[in-house]
């Protein structure tokens, strides 16, 4: 049989892997559960493992060929500490890259091509490639980055919420929809705010743009100032992608454009293909490199 | 020996008391521990005992006397969850009163009157006292509340820094300063976030508020920002507490009027006494109140 490459797009609730050609066509594919290298990289390991396991089988492959596959991953969680030589060690496959989640993110969204690339989910990261370099802003996390992402824009929500209840600001039907939630009661809604990850936040984003369709006041203002900072970041990141073509993933994708500058609407393109995708042509890539091929 | 009435004022780092006369002569003072009934009540209660003893040691007196004394006791955290009933009723004081912190710094600052008092610390609380009735706006903590405290604004910066550091927003003093604090290491600043509480984030408030008395940009925008919050509710404070007296509390204090509107600023006063004197004019009022005197 010949030789295999396999992409895996590994992140904080589960774990994907796809089983390719070296020229990339995909032969299978697997999932299993979380592959947190930060916070549980053993665990991290075992979904890794299965994932690639689980995409031979689905390939009609068997799973002792993943001991002869050059695999690349992208992982959330690769940017802070020092866990990925760790991981990297102890995985099972001939060859193994590891990059972070953005890398194969903007591979698969814009292939080969310059260009910029923002994720809008809970959280936010601005990516940018040019003349074969990858930059990145933003992405530091919910306590004092990710301005515009879910848990942000949830969080802002609550605060106003309060405000609101207080008479400090005027109540409006978001602030209405929000405190009727949590009965009335602050305590009950600083209480959540305490217990809450950015996931529990970001949960409340989508009503907060519900709402700004429907000029909302309070709502409008909150959408306005997230959107406000996305698009400040937009232009940082375009400042070193280019002016060609901005892709937006993430769970608030869909909902962003509406909201930004018309100079980033202008360049708006749709992502050719998924993260998983673009970890599959990225261990193609690196399959080529190593077997002394064109790089492309 | 005449009774004796004992005010306590009790917080997360230090608990103070005051022995007095039931007219409110104080005899004695004592300070000891953290008196924190939400995180620790039964350390809370050791630490309001000794404070309690020290005063009596100061004014002379056994400590056996605070057995037949009559206590009030102004508490951090007593408007969350239902410990205050826990706490009283294992302390050692014949009548034990127990309401917020908030409270006996409002007695201490305007006494009997009618007015506002707002406490701009690591966080804030707005009050108010109007025909009888003392009112609260805010003081709901760090997480979605408390905006334009000394630990929103710190947090605010470190925010800052990181758009700073990503070439979203411009560079200033203010943000170099923290930076270099840092080693110009964005990770290392959200590491810092991660581990902090609201009292860690709110040492730099002051070196937000001195770059913004040198006009440097960036901290103008971050001062202003929480000016604008503390003004709109100081508005709301003072819709309830009429427009005769405000007097401002807590470690930034002496830096906002700068930074306030022109309709606050005219109805500055300054506090009559502080907390502990607070604690103790309730005590003292409480104890006519059950002896059947005048309620003044």
């Amino acid at each position: 049989m010949a030789d295999l490459i396999i992409g895996i797009d590994g992140g904080g609730t589960s774990c994907r892997a796809a089983v390719a050609d070296p020229d990339g066509t995909v032969l299978g594919r697997g999932r299993s559960g979380a592959a947190n290298i930060l916070t549980d990289p053993n665990n991290a390991i075992v979904s890794i493992t299965e994932a690639a396991e689980a995409a031979c089988r689905d390939a009609g492959i068997p799973v002792e060929t993943i001991a002869k596959a050059s695999a690349f991953l992208g992982l959330a969680g690769t940017n802070v500490g020092n866990l990925t030589q760790y991981v990297r060690e102890r995985l099972p496959f001939r060859h193994t890259d590891i990059d972070s989640d953005g890398l194969i993110a903007l591979q698969g969204a814009i292939g080969d091509a310059e260009g910029s690339v923002a994720i809008l989910g809970t959280g936010t990261i601005f990516m940018a490639r040019r003349a074969g370099t990858v930059h990145y802003i933003g992405g530091w996390g919910f306590i004092i980055g990710d301005l515009g992402g879910g848990a942000r824009l949830g969080h802002a929500l609550l605060q106003e919420a309060l405000l609101a209840h207080d008479g400090i600001h005027p109540r409006s039907a978001v602030t209405d929809a929000i405190l009727a939630e949590f009965k009335h009661d602050p305590t009950a809604m600083v209480e959540f705010a305490r217990l809450s990850k950015p996931g529990d936040f970001g949960r409340y984003a989508p009503l907060v743009f519900q709402h700004a369709q429907q000029n909302d006041p309070g709502a409008l203002a909150l959408v306005e100032a997230a959107a406000r900072s996305v698009n400040e970041s937009l232009d940082a990141i375009t400042r070193i992608g280019g002016h060609e073509r901005l892709c937006l993933l993430g769970g608030l994708a869909p909902l962003y454009p509406a909201w930004l500058e018309p100079r980033h609407r202008a360049i708006l393109v749709d992502p050719q293909a998924d993260a998983l995708a673009g970890a599959v042509a990225l261990a193609a890539k690196r399959f080529r490199e190593r077997s002394g091929g064109a790089t492309a």
